[in-house]
C-alpha cells in the first residue's frame, strides 16, 4: 500500500490510537472559556518551583504523569518520547524527561510542536518502530515573556496584534489502533513559508501563510476539502492570523467555514485582555488534550484536522532585521468508531 | 518481521542508503588533522554574511546544496528534511530551509542532532513514509561562543576541560537501499542521563554517561560488542569525556578499544589550542560526512557505530544551578557490499 499521498501527506494505514492524554494549565487558562474542560490546573503558576523555567519542566512532568496514568502505562512500556518547547535549548522538555528513562528525541518546531510530535509518534507506531510513543510540549507565559520579549517586571504595553503565551502543556501516548480510542489517520509535514513579516508582535500574520500552505497542500494531496471534516483547527493564529488564513485559502479556492483556532478559543479577548488571542506550544497542546480529544471521544466531533503553527524566528534573528519564517504541521484525528453519530 | 530489538534498538530491514552527503567546514577545521578530507571549506568564517548567525545559515545552505548535487536530486524529490542546530530556536536550520520548499521537521538534540536526524530520516525511508529524506545539522564557533559563553571580543581564558565549537555542517540524503552506497542498518535513540555534572566548561563529562548508556543498551539489545564493528565513533566527548566513556563501559563489562571521537579527531589539541577537543553539532556532522562516510564507501571501514552526544542544558538552566543532562543517539552504518574487504 502506498503510504505517501500526493506531495506531502502520509497515510497511516494502521490508524494508531491515542491511548491516553492529558492537559494541564495555569490559572488564567482555567478562568478562560474552556476552563471547565481543563480539570487539571494549578492556581500557582510557579508549580511549586523557584524559577519559571523549573516551573515549566514541572508542568510537563505533571502532564506526562497524568497522561501516562490515563493510558495505564508504566515508563518501561513507552518506547520513545518526542518532545520540545519554546525555551532556548528546549530545557523544559529536557529537564522534565531526565528521570523517566525513556528514549528521547528532542524537537524544535516552535508552536507547531504538538502537531510535529504527534505526527512523529504516530508514524513511529504505524511503522512498528515503537509500540507506544509519547508526544508532548508546553509553554509558560513567564518563561516566554522574559525570553522573547521583556522582563515581566518591566510591564510593557502590549501591541494590538500581540498574543498571550499560554501556560499549559499537553501530552499524548500513541499506540496500536483500538476501536474505542481516537485514531490518527494521516499526517502532513509542512514547508517553511516566509512572506517577509518582520513584526515580532504579530506572529499570527507571520504563521498564517505556512498554515495556508500546509492546508492547501493537504487538500490537494487528498482530494478533500474543509467540509469533509468536523473542524479545521489551527494552533495559535489568533484573531489576526485566522483572518489572513481564511483569505489565503479562499485565494487558493478553499473555503474553511468550520475553522477553529486554539489561540482564539482559550482566552476571552475582552475580559482576559489578551489582545489577539493565546499563543505558545502549550496553547494548541492544551486545547487538543483538554477539549478536542474528549470531544472526539464523545463523538461530538467526527474527524478533525489539527494543525499547529510555529514561528521559527529568535530574538537574535529579529534584532538582525530578519523576517519571521513560519511552519505548520497537520494531523488528521478521527473519533472512535462506536462514538460516531 | 520484528522491527524492535531489545529495549531501544530499531532494525531497519530495508537498509536505507545514503544517496549523497557533504561536509563543509571553516578555516580552522580545514587546517586540522582531517583537513585533507574536507574538500569543501571557506577560509572566510563569515561565509560572506554580515552576522555570524546568517553565516551559519549560509553554511547549512551550501552544505545542503552540495549534498543534493552529489545525490543528483532536485528539491521536489526530497520528501522531508530533518534538521536542527545549537542556536536558540534553531535559526540556522530554519532560515537555511526557508526557500527550499521541502517539508521541514525541526529537531533539537544539541550535539546529538546529526545522529538524531539521520536516524529519523532513515526510519522514514525504511517505513516508506519518504522516498528521500535529508538529515542535517551545523555549528559555528562564533555563534556558539557568544550564545553559550562570552562575546568573542571579551577574549576569556579557556578552561582545561573546555572544547572548541566546530564551524562546520554535514548533510545526508537517505533513500532506498542501493548496493553501492553506505546503508543504515539499525538505529537506537538514547535516554537522557544526568549524573549531576554542573561544570559548563566540561561538557565531555556531562555527556559521557549518556553515551555509555546508549552504547551498553545497544550492545545488550543486539548481543553485539565493540569488536563486531570497525569503530565505535562518538560525537564530541573530547579527551575528558572519552576517558570517562571507556571507564563506564568497562564497569558494564564492555571494552571499546576501537573507540574514536570526532571531537578528538578534528583538531590537533597542541597545535590548534583547543584544550579537550572539538564540539558542537557540526563536529560529528562534518567528520561523518567528510571522513567516515567516504572511508565506508572505500571499504576501509566495514561497519561502524556512529553515536553523537548532546548536552541538553542552556545558559539559563546553568545559571539556575541545574546540572547538565546528556543524550546520545546511535546509528549503525555499513559499507557498500562491493567495497567490503
Amino acid at each position: 500500500m502506498n503510504k505517501r499521498v500526493g506531495r506531502s501527506t502520509i497515510e497511516l494505514a494502521s490508524r494508531p490510537s491515542i491511548l491516553g492524554y492529558a492537559a494541564y494549565v495555569g490559572k488564567k487558562e482555567h478562568m478562560g472559556p474552556l476552563g471547565r474542560f481543563f480539570e487539571n490546573y494549578d492556581p500557582d503558576t510557579t508549580f511549586g518551583m523557584d524559577t519559571w523555567e523549573k516551573a515549566e519542566s514541572e508542568l510537563q512532568r505533571r502532564t506526562f504523569s497524568l497522561a501516562r496514568q490515563k493510558a495505564g502505562l508504566e515508563n518501561d512500556r513507552i518506547d520513545i518520547s518526542f518532545a520540545g518547547d519554546l525555551l532556548n535549548q528546549c530545557i523544559a522538555s529536557g529537564y522534565s524527561s531526565r528521570e523517566n528513562g525513556i528514549p528521547f528525541a528532542g524537537l524544535y518546531g516552535a508552536c507547531s510542536t504538538m502537531a510535529e510530535s504527534l505526527a512523529l509518534a504516530s508514524a513511529f507506531v504505524d511503522a512498528q518502530f515503537a509500540c507506544v510513543a509519547s508526544a508532548q510540549t508546553s509553554s509558560h507565559f513567564c518563561t516566554a515573556e522574559r525570553q522573547f520579549r521583556f522582563p515581566l517586571e518591566y510591564g510593557g504595553v502590549r501591541a494590538p496584534a500581540s498574543q498571550w503565551t499560554v501556560t499549559g502543556s499537553g501530552c499524548c501516548f500513541v499506540g496500536p489502533h483500538q476501536d474505542d480510542k481516537v485514531s490518527v489517520e494521516r499526517i502532513c509535514f509542512g514547508r517553511i513559508r516566509d512572506l517577509g513579516v518582520c513584526d515580532i508582535n504579530n506572529m499570527g500574520s507571520a504563521m498564517a501563510p505556512a498554515a495556508a500552505d500546509t492546508l492547501v497542500q493537504f487538500f490537494s494531496d487528498t482530494g478533500t476539502c474543509a467540509s469533509d471534516y468536523s473542524a479545521v483547527v489551527t494552533g495559535d493564529l489568533g484573531e489576526v492570523g485566522s483572518e489572513i488564513l481564511s483569505r489565503l485559502c479562499v485565494m487558493e479556492g478553499y473555503e474553511i467555514p468550520n475553522h477553529l483556532d486554539c489561540g482564539k478559543m482559550i482566552f476571552d479577548p475582552e475580559k482576559q485582555k489578551v489582545k489577539a488571542g493565546g499563543s505558545g506550544c502549550g496553547c494548541s497542546a492544551s486545547v487538543l488534550c483538554g477539549y478536542l480529544l474528549p470531544e472526539l471521544e464523545r463523538g461530538r466531533l467526527t474527524r478533525i484536522l489539527f494543525m499547529a503553527t510555529g514561528a521559527l524566528m529568535s530574538p537574535t534573528s529579529f534584532q538582525q532585521g530578519e523576517s519571521i519564517p513560519g511552519v505548520a504541521h497537520l494531523v488528521v484525528l478521527a473519533a472512535p468508531k462506536n462514538s460516531r453519530k
